[in-house]
């Protein structure tokens, strides 16, 4: 906590300011935006804003990350409470505090019980496929309001505003840091200046709207925005605790998922470390802190996490800045954002979701593994057909899938010696001798619930191919652990094996297994022995036995 | 399909139908007494028991698994139709069929998508401690039957036929086999004679009832059985199969959980090679033919499947004589079956799912991992107080938890050069030169998205702790495969790596891994070389550089 102020240096502060205030300039836009994705009031999203980056500040481990709104999450919430209430009701912005409170409350419990590890959970194509979908689906369901009307009957001066405003957003992105540069800036001030195209565009739009009375000609702007700090906005409705979990569970470990792959990315180019149960408890106590003054759930955003850091951003003092511009954006008079056409505020949705879009992932993985591209399409079309909870179930369910499969094949190889040597390989692979009544295998994983069946088959198959052996040596100089099912496994298969006339033996128990083991019954029954080496149980089984 | 038809010799007969007969006079009371746990009328229990099993010997690989209710599947049953009608009415048993249909389906489609590999979700104690959970549920649930009210108000005519029946079931299996044996019948004989002891408690009862008039008294009785087979039973009522879809999917799962570990005990004990999908798809099939033939959840029984075995099954035959037995006694006059008092068949059930408790593996892994013990005794509670359900899910979650933390946590060793050899090994454990300027890791895992992040934390370690390193070698010798999300790792450790001064090396990469990577930017990227072994790479970077 803080750790970053104990070492704070006097250079580190232009940076901080300096990326602060760009962020912060992102902010603003993208922040009533995405409260527009979630079915909320623009200035929620500001709200959203400003504690989940000083609570990130305090606990946080990166010194890069941006958190606030972000468009998959406003995505997840409004469609975790669409069923519950009308969009943009008291009710429904009540319901998305709860939603942050129960989401931040759910990743504290996970910080604190130490189970980060469980973002291992998504493989990167799922992911990426997850994030493909994510941004059609939110795109798409911005096309209404870009248009000011359905695709074929649009609202011209709307249109025309939603659709001026992405092609201005796309030249700017293409053209705007060339330009820059041309112009005599710095290169890496050129990118930057060239992200604050959005907030251009607010500012452009609002003084076209001004000028030409667009409001009056139909076109929707966002409205009056409430002046002054938002206020605690958490109403009790203990009725709808119960059907928010579910979705404060999916949208915790989503948020999870999303801050870490970009704030790791980031930190790896610094060789700062990240502490993944401190991201959780930081991440968790965004999103409360989130709940508890006016927001909706937060997470890491990469985009402007990206900008931060290029921006030049050495600590957490970088966020704290961006939270104090847009509270003072909040107390100072902000009649003047009232204008902001909405048609404005799809454009820089629509053009900022695209641009999450990354297909590298998709060629890579088609030409390296082809079921891993295949389970990336699976997911994506499962967001956009099934709706974006049941895509994170089903990249969830691919994800272990794959695991599973994964495991329930471990490698065992049959072993043979090296004539003359007291080297032991695999049979398939080297000129080795064995013997008729001895099996030896090497299983090279260790041995739990996931994979204990295929060792029992393998050595079934190995058996039968075998109808001679007498003892069975395992070697487990590659198993790193035993589980209680695989301990049971081996006591039944002792037992079993006995009844066949077949021996079973181990060799190359490593210490911390044999520990283990000692604690079981399996030493006392094992019918045959326990040896040191694998040479040792070739001599006491082959050679003494001759 | 009929392999076991192709063999069939005329020594197998006499074993085949002994067996068949017993099994048969135990899956009478037992298949009412399940068709009452799931909430069925008892006839429904004596149906479910015909055609299942005659699929199952036309598909399945199992010589003695035997195919029919079984309690936690009858538990489930009825907590999923539970919420959909009244236990007993028209409509509760045609969803019984449906979802018996459901889950049948779910298992062919797993057999044929070839997906068995997905019964190794389940850890050993998770599914003891479900186990556990269930048989207590479903004996308390029987408590009020057993008693013919409510454990304060009993209907004492009904209690004392309910208590006396446990008594006798349980003195039954304590002496009766050794009774028998001291009448000088042989010991495999009485075990199974005392088997019977539940068929001798039905006829007994019915004759009591009959004699003393204890329906006239306030016992219940299952009433008329409609004598003669079943018809079809399958009426549509589209609105209720999507209710259905989850429980069927949870069903079909554990179903497959508790044959298939039934099975496996048996096979292993005559080396009998089980097909993990030709069991998916008999087991598919007992369902599906169940549900078109008024019946409701089948699967395989261990209690029965061990008393087949042990009555001398050698053929998927002995369940076809259990099968033809049970459909004679359907079209026999049933009228004798009215009378069986219901406390009785209470008696049965709470005696049998007693007798499924086990407690040797909580002891066993109480001492041997305390964390399996825990999630046993958490998944025992959790059905316990959660329901059925729910425990599944929670089984599911604690079982994959614990094979993430597994995966999230590989063997990597820093290495080192035994003085004078070829021999590289674990710094950790041998006495072993390193160089400053290079660093050898070896991981000891296959690469994916799991374990991916814990390599990268543990490459940052290392770089920390060796602050002069200019060289990384990631030495593969146990990587078996390297997925996608592991391959991106890798290209973007490469690229930060360069960033930061030290080059990448790859050693030893085994060949199936290395042509896959071919495949990908990775080897024209690579910062570094690809050694063939770790004293190549030894040579190059520290020999020929000093």
């Amino acid at each position: 906590m803080l750790q970053w102020l104990k070492t704070y240096r006097k250079e580190f502060l232009a940076g901080d300011v300096g990326a602060g205030v760009i962020v912060a300039m992102m902010m603003i836009p993208q922040g009533m935006a995405y409260a527009l994705v979630a079915g909320l009031p623009p200035v929620a999203g500001l709200y959203a804003s400003i504690v989940p980056p000083l609570l990130y500040a305090l606990f946080g481990s990166s010194s890069t990350q941006s958190v606030g709104p972000m468009a998959i999450i406003s995505l997840m919430t409004a469609s975790a409470l669409a069923p519950l209430a009308p969009a943009g009701s008291a009710l429904y912005v009540t319901l998305a505090g709860q939603l942050a409170l129960l989401a931040g409350v759910v990743l504290l419990a996970c910080g604190l019980l130490r189970i980060g590890f469980l973002a291992n959970f998504f493989s990167r194509p799922v992911m990426n496929g997850f994030t493909l979908g994510s941004s059609l689906l939110i795109a798409l369901g911005q096309a209404g309001t870009l248009l000011g009307g359905a695709p074929l009957h649009p609202h011209l001066p709307s249109a025309a505003l939603g659709v001026g405003a992405v092609a201005f957003l796309l030249l700017a992105r293409r053209w705007l840091a060339p330009l820059l540069r041309r112009a005599g800036v710095k290169p890496a001030a050129a990118d930057i200046g060239a992200r604050l195209a959005p907030m251009l565009l607010v500012l452009g739009s609002i003084a076209l709207v001004a000028l030409l009375h667009l409001d009056a000609r139909g076109v929707q702007t966002i409205g009056r925005v409430p002046a002054g700090l938002p206020h605690l906005n958490l109403a009790q409705s203990a009725q709808h605790w119960q059907a928010l979990l579910k979705p404060a569970l999916l949208i915790g470990f989503v948020s999870f998922l999303v801050a870490m792959s970009g704030a790791q990315a980031l930190a790896l180019k610094r060789a700062e470390k990240l502490h993944t149960n401190r991201e959780l408890v930081a991440l968790g106590a965004a999103n409360v802190g989130s709940a508890l003054s006016g927001g909706f759930p937060v997470t890491g955003s990469l985009s402007r996490s990206a900008v931060n850091f290029a921006a030049g951003a050495n600590t957490q003092l970088a966020g704290i800045v961006t939270a104090l511009l847009l509270s003072c954006a909040l107390v100072l008079p902000t009649g003047w954002l009232a204008l902001l056409p909405l048609p404005v505020l799809a454009a820089t949705i629509i053009v900022a979701v695209l641009g999450m879009l990354e297909w590298n992932t998709l060629r890579t993985s088609w030409r390296y593994d082809r079921a891993d591209a295949l389970a990336l399409l699976a997911t994506a079309g499962g967001v956009l057909l099934l709706g974006v909870e049941a895509g994170v179930v089903l990249g969830l369910m691919l994800s272990l899938g794959a695991m599973i499969w994964r495991e329930s094949r471990p490698h065992i190889a049959l072993l043979g010696r090296i004539h003359g040597t007291e080297h032991f390989r695999n049979v398939e692979r080297y000129a080795v001798e064995t013997d008729i009544r001895v099996l030896m295998l090497r299983v090279d994983a260790g041995l739990f619930f996931g994979n204990a069946e295929a060792v029992n088959e393998r050595i079934e198959d190995e058996l039968a191919a075998h109808p001679a052996a007498r003892h069975l040596v395992l070697v487990f100089s590659a198993v790193n652990a035993i589980d209680t099912s695989a301990l049971f496994g081996l006591i039944e298969l002792n037992q079993t094996l006995g009844q066949r006339g077949v021996e079973l033996h181990l060799a190359e128990v490593k210490g911390p297994v044999m520990d283990r083991l000692r604690d079981s019954v399996l030493p006392e029954r094992l019918s045959g022995r326990i040896f040191l080496s694998t040479a040792n149980a070739w001599d006491a089984l082959v050679l003494h036995d001759r």
